[in-house]
């Protein structure tokens, strides 16, 4: 988890030779295109190439949507269709990249990441998504199929508002306005979670509390990783002159730039609190071996001076006076009362008890 | 706490859809109104809408405050009336937002945020204020009526000094200042809090104390959320070129900027503190489990020898000449003392007691 | 101390009032005039505003040192003479800026701090000091008389050197170079602090000890808050080009900077060393403590298996045929004998002692 | 390791004097000749210089390779033939340089690292080497051959897509890609080390676990050095205009700037992970012993009162009436077991078992 | 040694005054004067300042090299026949500058640092070294007379190579290259203290490591200070277009400036290093902690029962039938046999042994 391990695959290979690196995650991959202008909106579930092109042509606003990467020709075939340079291909294929914006002069090719908390095996999915805009139209590439992207579709289907306008650049922003609002969730079950984690360190500190605490940490590290480039990237498009975008776009992406900078700051606090909870973890558990220390410092200290003076008179010499003594017995219980309560009295005043 | 809660509500809605994201704290969104210029000063307590444009219109310098933002409709006819963006109205719903400052043609959006310390429960809220700078307006949206803003209305209604050159600008520079000059009191009750704190922690260390430091940093990350880009945003004031601001505002921006300045500085040394407080605590609570070893130590090094020489003699070997000896038992006790007198003077050279 | 305390007193009173902010440190506020040209100095001890402005109109470089900043009439009156902007008079009031300078047409307001380590106390003070330099004339507020200040108009009286151009500028640096050259000692007395510190952690670590460095690193950050922003501040001198610096001046502040760069560098070392003051504490305690285990193991481990053998043979079982035997006694002795050097050989080959 | 530290070797000599300072990792050094065209590929495996240059002459893009750098005849007659600086050589020769690239008129010199993670015996390898690219030509430097440089002949040999064009940019892009692919083979390694330890650090802690997790730290230090330079390297090539890079050539480079930056981010995230690791350790050592502490708490807390009871009952007092009980025996049993029950249930309710 | 002491032996003399600060680290301050052009080498061991100017008025390249700086008067005669500024003698006589450079219209002045690591001691010597290049002539201050100077006076003397071409810039060069040459010896005697601390640090944990490596930070943190900085002052002399360097220099300050940087990253290793030794070190004691109270912890488990059982049949109880039995004796021990040997089993299942 910590290295994106299936990189290495490549190495040794051409620099240009399009290979699929990353896990398979569903077993076909699938294009689905939707297309809309101000009138209508046409929607193919199982799209061949052709139909993809065709809506195109027509001036509809089309995205194509591919799920799933393996099919290595396919994504070529669709690259080559719509002039994708080969490095921009490569990239699309290898699934472990930063999130990051390049301007071509016929498309703009964008990587950002899908993130997934699962709480309850306390452990971060990440997944690429790949977005290119173009000339009426966008194609994002998914490594599995994603709720949020049904929600959007649903929204284009209603076609309010803007969507009436039917612009691609409209398109491409909520599509990214889409994926970083999902990170808002699944920072808010991390926050949760580590709220959580405070209470259990504080009243049940444990290794196990310690490694969940550390997981965290990783899983900070790898949200870090998959968002923080991303404000670097959505600065870069605010601040290139794009004909792509209209110039009513700049307020919809200074929006999604406030969101990331929120999420980094919120980000940035958490990690800061695992750091600290480790301190608290740490403090908790000292307190408790000094309880165990207490209970063991307070019996041996009332007992060991007591057992020894019964062990004096255990002991079996010939001249013992006392033990002759009418009242032995009971000043020698007396005795050993009066220390025991000496001593008690004295760690109450140490506040040991 | 850690992570704004709730903005992910708002995740799967279209972008530009109005939604009030944020607790209710008052019953009824209400609109308060104060007009003025170089004569005379108008006020209205419950004001309508058409109340708020009058004034406007009347080329009074008007402030309408807006206290409660889960009234949609209202602030949307109030923005749109006003000519505001939609993404500002968005803006000006949601009270997650980092503060900042936006430059529009006819207006200025700018957002910060109210800081309240609650000493007793080592706790922080914080509230959004959103500020609209027009032609002739400042307009505030508040969560809930906050003190500062009433003394502010005082001032405006004794009208002295500057008040009657009755500037916009400077009505907005001083609902900012305002708002600025009140994390100084919260400041220094989260001081105040600390030093109480190093005390405890010397004195009295436990679990309860360390969860309160870790409270504090908490806090102190918030605040420094919601204070940091005030910096950025005050400077990002000082440098735009805005119609908005006559000639002579800039030595007050300047000074706003000096003070967030030296919250900052402030809020850097408190939360350098509080980290150290937590090496303190550690450091108290191992002094005292060494305190509780040595009165162990010393308990059953002294008793433990004694014991084993009175089980000695306690044997019942048929011949054991010491138990014969007239003086036998008394010799045995000397030797005992002999060995427990050696043994103090051994600790106390160790500087044991 | 962490927080600026008395700024917030402030709070709620109108930006512009003139208001005192900080202890009263004199009794009564003084002025000093001491005016020089190249061929004589005038000096008038307790000055009235006139005597001020004479030696001003009469071409003299004339130097007004205030002492004490609690007559807000006072310092108005001199302001308003000397042609000073209001919120320039509301800083020299408020003690608590940072340092900073601030270029206006008619003069240069600078604000820095006398630092005061009372190292018995392991405490600092800090005050501040404003200067104005304007045509002909510097202007120093400080809170109470100090040493500094004394020496450098002696050096003035004796009127040697450079002093005799009698130019403002130069008169201007040589108080901020006085100022600055005081921070070393702080800075010696800081430093020689800790190296005793230092011993004192290893030889005798305690609680106290601890909230000695805290209060070591406390200082140390006020410190900085002190003296960082001086280094910004006469950057700020070297690349604004005012007409109150003649063209030789450069240098002379260039040499003030290195100053303040190496300050820094020993902040910087001086805060490092403290925080591993702390580990280094947190060593020496957890070596004590293993010191203490050790004692105790060895006692007790010694001793138990041989209590045990005497428990053995003091009970009262009819049977024990080594009860009988001739030697029996010595015997047993012997065996334990053996035991405890067994025990010793492995204690000592394990290095406990 | 932590030093370079043949590098004193030079110390005291002239500069510009030319000495290899490094290890001799081979015995003889080499000249690997590989030159070809859009038609052919020639070959010489233990090449003269002649031969190299002759290739160079008849416009082949030839690629010489060295093996070996401590024959400094060679190396400096090779340099004087193609007109390199006598600092490059130098440079060359020295296998201590951090990454860089520099610009000559003539040629390029780049410097890069060869990392070999050596996962049983926990340490890095880094070896050096130099890239001169000229007019027709690269030249590569390395100390011993090295398998990734193989893969990359015989993919020349193969001689398909982009090596027709036979141009020595992409040759020498070729080279670097292949030797920043390398690192990601050994960050996984070290990522898997890693993890294992993790586990290790929770089921089976001890101070050679840390010694491990410490080399860890020295590793991802080094490995940081050897690529951290990497980028900016990159970037400079990016950003020089050099008539040695064909305009299609950026698109490449920025390729693995990419790949630089996300082995940053692994590093980065690797070494906050190793620092956790350390406090994970201290956590499960803490951990035991408080396991430790509470095995011997039970048993004392439980048999010292009985042991003492007992003793009493073992006093040789004349009047002692219990002992005289017909089931004085068997009572004073029973409350021993009763107090040992509740000492158990209070255990119990502490939760210490 | 944290703060540079002597710095504030200076406070409250004017600014200009010349006043040597620093130690006297020889007896007699000496001029060396080595005066060479193509043709000719000549010498003056302990020279007058005619001496010095005659060889300059000759058109040779000069270096007036000048041993111990308490004399001042030779040093502001010197000073002033070549032109000096006053601040910058000042600067020659105060040894705590941080090295930096500064250009004059006639001359450019240096301060570099020399460096001596007392591996014995574990400490570190500074010296300042001043260097003044104007035309015709290098001078350098240094505190005491130092070996690498001896180095470069016999290639001056063989006068070899880009000697013979006489030029001020290279011999200047020559000597700043041969100071950071230097900082490569103590770099690497650092470090291999740094590694045998480490294993000691497995081996032998105690407070005196502790404070070993406490020493180690701090001489890191003054070749920090003393060596960051040059990197600056290299960068500075790389950008400045000074009339003293001609065009050829560049490749070799770039030369130094690579050195620089290597210097800091293994600065910055070595800190870390000792940073993480600290830890180690922590873990290594809690272990040894863990060691011993495990034999505790086994030896009284172990035998605390058994001394129970033996403390019951010594109770003195009329009617004990056990005491009665024929075989009462061997049971008892056979049982305590039985339970020791169940204890050590799970003991062992504990790991413990």
């Amino acid at each position: 988890m910590i290295v994106d391990r299936n990189v290495s695959l490549k190495t040794g290979t051409a620099p240009g030779t399009l290979v699929h690196i990353g896990e398979e995650k569903v077993e076909k991959p699938a294009i689905h295109v939707l297309a809309y202008d101000a009138e209508k909106v046409r929607e193919i579930g199982d799209a061949t190439l052709e139909e993809c092109f065709s809506s195109i042509k027509e001036e509809l606003v089309t995205w194509i949507d591919v799920t799933g990467l393996h099919d290595v020709g396919l994504i070529q075939k669709l690259g080559e269709s719509l002039g994708i340079h080969s490095l921009v291909l490569e990239d699309i294929l290898n699934t472990s990249h930063r999130p990051k914006v390049e301007f071509f002069d016929d498309y703009i090719y964008t990587v950002v990441k899908f993130i997934h908390y699962i709480s309850a095996e306390n452990r971060i999915e990440i997944e690429q998504v790949s977005i290119l805009l173009g000339k009426g139209f966008v194609v994002t590439f998914q490594e599995r199929p994603r709720d949020p992207f049904d929600a959007l579709r649903e929204r284009i289907r209603r076609g309010t508002g803007r969507w009436r306008k039917a612009r691609p650049d409209y398109l491409y922003y909520a599509v990214l306005d889409n994926i970083v609002d999902t990170y808002f969730e699944d920072m808010e079950a991390l926050g949760e979670d580590l709220e959580e984690l405070q209470d259990v360190t504080v009243t049940d500190p444990s290794p196990e509390v310690m490694q969940r605490i550390f997981a965290h940490r990783l899983n900070m590290q790898l949200m870090r990783r998959a968002i923080f480039p991303v404000r670097d990237m959505v600065n870069h498009i605010l601040q290139t002159d794009s004909a792509f975008f209209k110039k009513d776009m700049p307020p919809f992406f200074r929006d999604i730039y406030d969101h990331v900078a929120r999420l980094i700051d919120n980000i940035e606090i958490a990690r800061d609190m695992a750091a600290t909870l480790i301190e608290l973890h740490m403090a908790v558990t000292n307190q408790r071996m000094n309880e165990i220390m207490k209970v063991l410092t307070i019996m041996a200290t009332l007992f060991i001076p007591l057992t020894f003076v019964a062990g004096v008179y255990g002991m079996n010499f010939k001249f013992m006076p006392e033990l002759e003594w009418r009242w032995g017995y009971f000043a020698a219980l007396g005795g050993m009362g009066a220390a025991a309560a000496g001593m008690l009295v004295y760690f109450r005043r140490k506040k040991w008890f």
